[in-house]
C-alpha cells in the first residue's frame, strides 16, 4: 500500500480551500505506489491525485519534479499537471508534509504488458526524451554508476544471506560497470523508473506517465535500458525477445538512437539492472517486520544482470547487424 | 491496505460489460477496509466501487449482504446500491473472487470524530435499525456471545504473552458475560461493526453507511454497545462521557430505547469489547510477519473492556437516573 499518513477530512477541506478546484465530496488513499501516500481528490469538478511527499522524496528536489511535470505537460506528454493554488504555488504543507495536487490521467497500468504496449511504450518514452530537451533544471542521478558502491557498502555484508556468494558476484560486476561505463552518449532528461505501473493505457493507447520521482539528467539510453528489465522480462524469469525488440523500435520510431547507444544497450542494462538489485537488496536487509509496504525481491533483478551479463551482443535483444551500423 | 486481488485492466473492462455502467476509464485499489479487495471504478458515467469478496466473507452470505444493502437504500438509508447487471445478476466473478459492483457515497469518514458526529452517528444508527424491521432475510451473529469461547479457546495459550494473566481475566469475563446475556431485548438487523471508518460524512452531515459484511440479526441494542466503544474513548483511553451521551440521545431520538435496553448497555458494551478483544487477539496471534495487513493492537479492547466493568450504573455513560426510568 501507499499511505503512510493518514489526513483529517478538516484537513483535507482545508487544503483544497487554498485551490480553485471546486469542493471536495471526497478523499481515499490509492493502494499503489511504494515511496509516497496518494490519496484520489474528489470535488464537484472531478476527480485528482493528491500526493504527500514521505521521507525518500528530497523536499530540495521537489521544484524540479513539479517544473519538470508542468514543462513535460506543456509539450504534449500525457503525465500529471500539478495544480497551482491561488497564491500560485503548487507545492505547500499538509499533516506535517510537503504536499501536492496533480491532474488525473485516465486509463490503467497493464499487469500483463503485451508486444504492442512495449512498442507504444518505447515511443512514449522517446517523445518524453525530445519534450524534456529544452527543459532548464537539472538533477543528478543520485542512483546511477557513481552511488552504486556506497549501497554496494551497505548491503554486502546480508547479501550472501540472500543468495550464496552474492556479495562477491555484486562486487566483480560493479568493478566491471564502473570501468566500462559509457560517458559520451546523449544526456538529457530521463524518468529512471518507468515501470508498468508508471504506465497508464486505454486499450492499446498510452494514456498516461505517472510517478517522475526518480527523474533526473542520465544518459537517455540508460532510461531505454530501464524499461527494457522492466517491460521484456516474463515472470518465470525468460526474455521475451519480441518485446525488447518491439520497445526497441518504438523508440526509434520517434528519437533515433546512434550506432554507439545501441552497441552500449546491453552494458547499461547490466547497470539498470545493478540499479535495481541494489536497492531491492537494501530495502530487504533493512524493512522492518511489521512494515506496511512487503519489499520486493532482489533476486528477481540478480536473475536480469544474470542474463544482461551473458548476451552475446544485439542479437540477444532481437536486433540484427544491420540495425546497428 | 485492502487489495489482496489484482486484477488486470483486460478483466475489469470485459467484467464492467456486463453492467450498464459506461466504459471503465481508471480503476485503483483502494487503501482502506481490511477484509476485501476494493477498487474505485472510474467509468464515464462516474465513479463506482468494486468488491472482490476475500476468504473471511462466506459465500453464503453474500445474498443477505446485497439484499440488505438494497433494502435499506430502498428506504433511504444512505448505503451503497448494489449495481445489477444487464442479466439482473449483481452478484458474479471476478479473478476468482465473487464480486460486485456497488455505488459511490460522498463523503469522508471522521479521523477525529466529535460529539456531534456521534450524534449523528447516533441518529443514522436507530435508522439503520428501524429500516431494517421489516427486511425479510436473516443471518444469526457468528461473533456474538455463543461464538466467543470457540476464540477464546484459539487464543487462551498466545494471550498471556500479549498481557499478563490475560488469559484468567478473559475466561472469567466469559462467564460472567455468558450467564448475564440478555436474552429479550428486541432484535432486528445489526451493521454490527459501524466504526467511524464506515460512516462518511459531509461536513456534519452523515452522508453514507458502508461495508455491511458484518452485518446480521441481532439484540438492537449490541449494535449500540458496539458504537460507543468505537465513538467514545479517546486515543489516550480516556472515555468520553459527552460523546456517549450525544450518541446514546441521538439513537434515542429517532427510535427510543426502552427501560430494558438501557439497563443493559453496560453489559452489552463489555461483551462488545469482548468480541473485538477476541478477533483481535486471534488476528495478533496468527496474522503472519509478512502479511499485507498490519494487525490491530487487541490491548485498546482490553482497556475498554475494564472500563465497562468498572462503571457504576448508567452515570458513567452520561445518563441520568430520570433518563433510565
Amino acid at each position: 500500500m501507499a499511505v503512510y499518513t493518514e489526513i483529517t477530512d478538516e484537513e483535507v477541506q482545508t487544503f483544497a480551500l487554498e485551490y480553485d478546484i471546486g469542493r471536495v465530496v471526497a478523499c481515499k488513499g490509492i493502494a499503489e505506489g511504494i515511496e509516497n501516500s496518494n490519496f484520489l481528490l474528489v470535488t464537484d469538478q472531478g476527480p485528482f491525485i493528491l500526493t504527500l511527499y514521505e521521507r525518500r522524496v528530497k523536499r530540495e528536489d521537489l521544484p524540479f519534479f513539479i517544473g519538470l511535470m508542468e514543462h513535460l505537460a506543456g509539450r504534449g506528454i500525457p503525465c500529471p499537471v500539478p495544480v497551482r493554488g491561488r497564491d500560485g504555488r503548487a507545492l505547500r504543507t499538509l499533516a506535517g508534509r510537503c504536499a501536492a495536487i496533480v491532474t488525473f490521467l485516465r486509463g490503467m497500468w497493464p499487469k500483463q504488458p503485451k508486444a504492442s504496449h512495449c512498442q507504444a511504450l518505447g515511443e512514449g518514452l522517446a517523445r518524453l526524451h525530445l519534450a524534456g530537451a529544452d527543459f532548464a533544471m537539472r538533477r543528478p542521478n543520485d542512483l546511477s554508476v557513481t552511488g552504486w558502491r556506497a549501497i554496494y557498502n551497505a548491503v554486502a555484508v546480508g547479501s550472501d544471506a540472500v543468495a550464496p556468494d552474492l556479495a562477491a558476484e555484486l562486487i566483480s560486476e560493479l568493478t566491471t560497470l564502473e570501468r566500462r561505463w559509457p560517458k559520451a552518449l546523449p544526456v538529457g532528461v530521463i524518468h529512471a523508473d518507468l515501470f508498468p505501473d508508471n504506465v497508464f493505457f486505454e486499450g492499446e493507447r498510452l494514456s498516461g506517465l505517472i510517478d517522475f520521482y526518480f527523474a533526473c539528467t542520465d544518459t537517455l539510453a540508460y532510461d531505454v535500458a530501464v524499461c527494457i528489465n522492466a517491460w521484456c522480462f516474463e515472470t518465470d524469469g525468460s526474455f521475451n525477445v519480441t518485446k525488447a525488440r518491439r520497445l526497441i523500435a518504438g523508440y526509434r520510431a520517434v528519437r533515433p538512437l546512434s550506432r554507439e547507444e545501441l552497441h552500449a544497450l546491453p552494458l547499461l542494462a547490466r547497470g539498470a539492472a545493478m540499479r535495481f538489485l541494489l536497492t531491492r537488496l537494501y530495502d530487504w536487509l533493512n524493512t522492518p517486520k511489521n512494515a506496511l509496504v512487503t519489499p520486493k525481491n532482489p533476486l528477481e533483478y540478480l536473475q536480469k544482470l544474470r542474463f544482461h551479463r551473458s548476451a552475446r551482443g544485439l542479437g540477444a535483444y532481437g536486433l540484427g547487424e544491420a540495425d546497428a551500423s
